[in-house]
């Protein structure tokens, strides 16, 4: 099942994605639902971000590629993580399908995409065992972890090289029916492939992150998961157009542009 | 003026202190209020979070002493923040005024406080100026940035360093009339004053960071951000009871409690 979350006749609403159209819904997949007689046609509908969390969970490093190649860019040692620590973004910088991502007038050129699976938490969790995981798992989007590598590299933290404004695209939809092994991740800049990696082969996996994460934190409905990435992106000009496709999933595409000025 | 959230009769709202009472209003000091006839004995109602933020920020370094002193305790060079870049902690560890700390129990003895100003943004703020900057400040309430010191030094993220549930206790109100030069920090651990310093003798003040954290993220209201510590924390046992207060605003009081099992 796909969940959208779409606005449409002036009102943000979720609904299901049944063919070309959108059947709406009153209420949320998280709290509760319950149909309603609104369809909509999806190619007439605003794609919104399809959750915004309470606490945005994303995993640094997780792919073994792109941690040496990170690591050869920062002039550091490439460090393969042990342990599955988690850290964070921030909401500020969520957009959806089909927005721009507007890159900061005073940007250097090393801005570059990071093709991301997005684990979507249903429901609360405390203390569940890897087995039990993916119980509390509602669906997977998709997220780009959009970074200026200059600042990455400069600044104590990554404020702005991964949360500036509209630097966290994420959709286009949630789809429940995943099997996480049969996963592909693709990435395209205007059209040519950039990037393909499976998307589960991950250092640590998505049922292990969540049950180390609930044995300290209690991960509550809405939160999400980014969880990394592998290989490398070019760096992405003004007018680039970024397509980030998990098959099974969807694509998630967005388009790059320069600020001119102070916007 | 005293903002309070508070829970009484089964709802949560916000309320204005007078006295020893709460008038209640209907909506919140962020998109707008109307006042309501109800009063309740702020004595009787359970103080909740001020603000549940959409982003909570964090200034980790931005007191001299504590930056000399972190850096003794982790063996590395003290190294001055030369330049405003904010972090961030997570919603999950948010707890009330009066609420236990729970600490888990597999941490190590240094579990230490944080006695930190919090800065709740009261409007949108983009690419304001430095002297602008206050304008967009609702308020100050009042953090305990709980850290586990062995964790912070091992894990490659804060996350369950700094963000272990109950890790962030906020409150118990915000107070809109606030002279910062005059404030002073202290801290009390079971009654006896384990520090006090100047709560506005900030290596970068909060204007300064609105204005920084503005060029490349646009504040929302309900966004806060925490403005460090200074000096250092004993290491805190179970049954610990501690105060942090800032003189104007008000004491925030919380019990550390270590947890026996997995709860």
């Amino acid at each position: 099942m796909r969940w959208v979350r779409f606005t449409a006749d002036g009102r943000t609403a979720y609904g299901r994605i049944e063919g070309d159209e959108v059947a709406e819904v009153s209420g949320d997949p998280f709290d509760g639902y319950a149909e309603t007689s609104r369809r909509h046609r999806l190619a007439s509908v605003r794609l919104e971000v399809p959750v915004v969390p309470p606490t945005f969970y994303c995993v640094g490093l997780n792919y073994a590629e792109h941690i040496v190649e990170a690591a050869r860019k920062l002039g550091i040692k490439a460090d393969l993580p042990e342990k599955p620590d988690v850290g964070y973004r921030a909401n500020n910088a969520l957009v959806a399908h089909g927005e721009d991502v507007v890159i900061p007038p005073d940007a250097t050129e090393k801005v570059q995409y990071e093709g991301e699976l997005v684990v979507v938490i249903g429901k609360e969790a405390r203390h569940v065992s890897e087995a039990d995981a993916l119980q509390y798992v509602l669906g997977y989007t998709i997220g780009n972890d959009v970074s200026e590598r200059t600042w990455q590299k400069s600044d104590r933290t990554l404020w702005r090289a991964k949360n500036s404004d509209t630097f966290k695209p994420m959709g286009p939809w949630i789809e429940t029916d995943v099997d996480l092994d049969s996963l592909v991740t693709s990435v395209r800049v205007n059209g040519r492939e950039t990037s393909r990696f499976p998307t589960n082969a991950m250092i640590h996996g998505v049922a292990r992150y969540i049950s180390a994460i609930s044995r300290y934190i209690t991960l509550k409905p809405r939160d999400i998961i980014w969880m990394g990435t592998d290989g490398h992106s070019p760096d992405l000009v003004s007018g680039d157009v970024v397509e980030v496709e998990i098959s099974g999933i969807g694509v998630l595409k967005n388009r790059f542009v320069k600020a001119t000025a102070a916007t």
